[in-house]
């Protein structure tokens, strides 16, 4: 069994991959947008590019993600989210997902996404 | 490593199942009632129904749940909804859970839930 | 596979940890503080020490933890609590980790905590 952390900060690690024999987990931390002044599509966009980044370290994509949760600052932004979310969500590979409305910690931040993605642990660990 | 989707629509699944060897992880999206005029009661009665039924589409039961989030959108409605919970949650079987108060999408939600359950990988993928 | 159920109530289980071939995950419930007149400092001591402790009971450590979610009741105590999660996260493995806001429910509760962990299934379990 092994755990790696990527991005590892003091704080948290922005990915932590528990490789379990057969398949390998990666939980991301919960992603928020660095310009947090843009509007709830540029920063749902700037989130799941975040996203795509951190699966792609391992070698993951969006078609590797099994559950995400996403917390909106106002629901009223869920239309407009979604508008983001169904671009970019491969069809035929659509994760579990919840959504609920909830304080962010910078009250510019309009959403962030918690992900977690599974894939193959076939080769070696990078 | 085999991910498989189920009530997969175009933005998210209903549940997505990921074999790890041994065991099969499934990941559920949060439950909420379909009929949303219901009060706390019915609406958490008809969210357990669903985790029932998602749950059996792989021959697994509410014994398998392994951790449960739940949001209400008032949390006085805590007793009434653990009211249900408590007749429906299997002696013996409790998973983990946190409980928490969050806006929801639908103004009349009053409860969603979210669930992770884990089974035996035994035999093969339906 | 294998799942078991520790402190355990009728209700919930604090922790339920599922064997997973090479792995074994550890799903904790959210964790509130027993004395909820305590200060957001006090509260997060008290919670990490549960933590500690529902850890321990399986031969796991904070070293462990793969992912956690914080849900504070007050935004603005974001930086309290870090003074004591900076403290007490061990540096080189910290976990994926998401913070948000959220009405809990005592309302005395500042904080509460949710965490995953993972270790090494080798041995026969207890």
């Amino acid at each position: 069994m092994n755990i790696i952390r990527h991005d590892m900060g003091p704080r948290f690690s922005e990915m932590v991959t528990v490789d379990l024999g057969a398949a390998r987990l990666l939980y991301l931390s919960g992603q928020v947008a660095e310009n947090s002044s843009l509007d709830i599509t540029g920063q749902t966009r700037e989130i799941l590019h975040h996203i795509d980044r951190l699966l792609a370290t391992q070698g993951a994509t969006k078609q590797d993600l099994v559950s995400v949760t996403i917390y909106l600052r106002t629901v009223g932004d869920y239309a407009a989210m979604n508008s983001v979310w169904d671009e970019w969500v491969p069809a035929g590979h659509t994760p579990a997902r919840a959504t609920v409305g909830a304080k962010l910690i910078d009250s510019e931040y309009r959403v962030e996404i918690q992900a977690t993605a599974a894939i193959a642990a076939t080769g070696p660990v990078p």
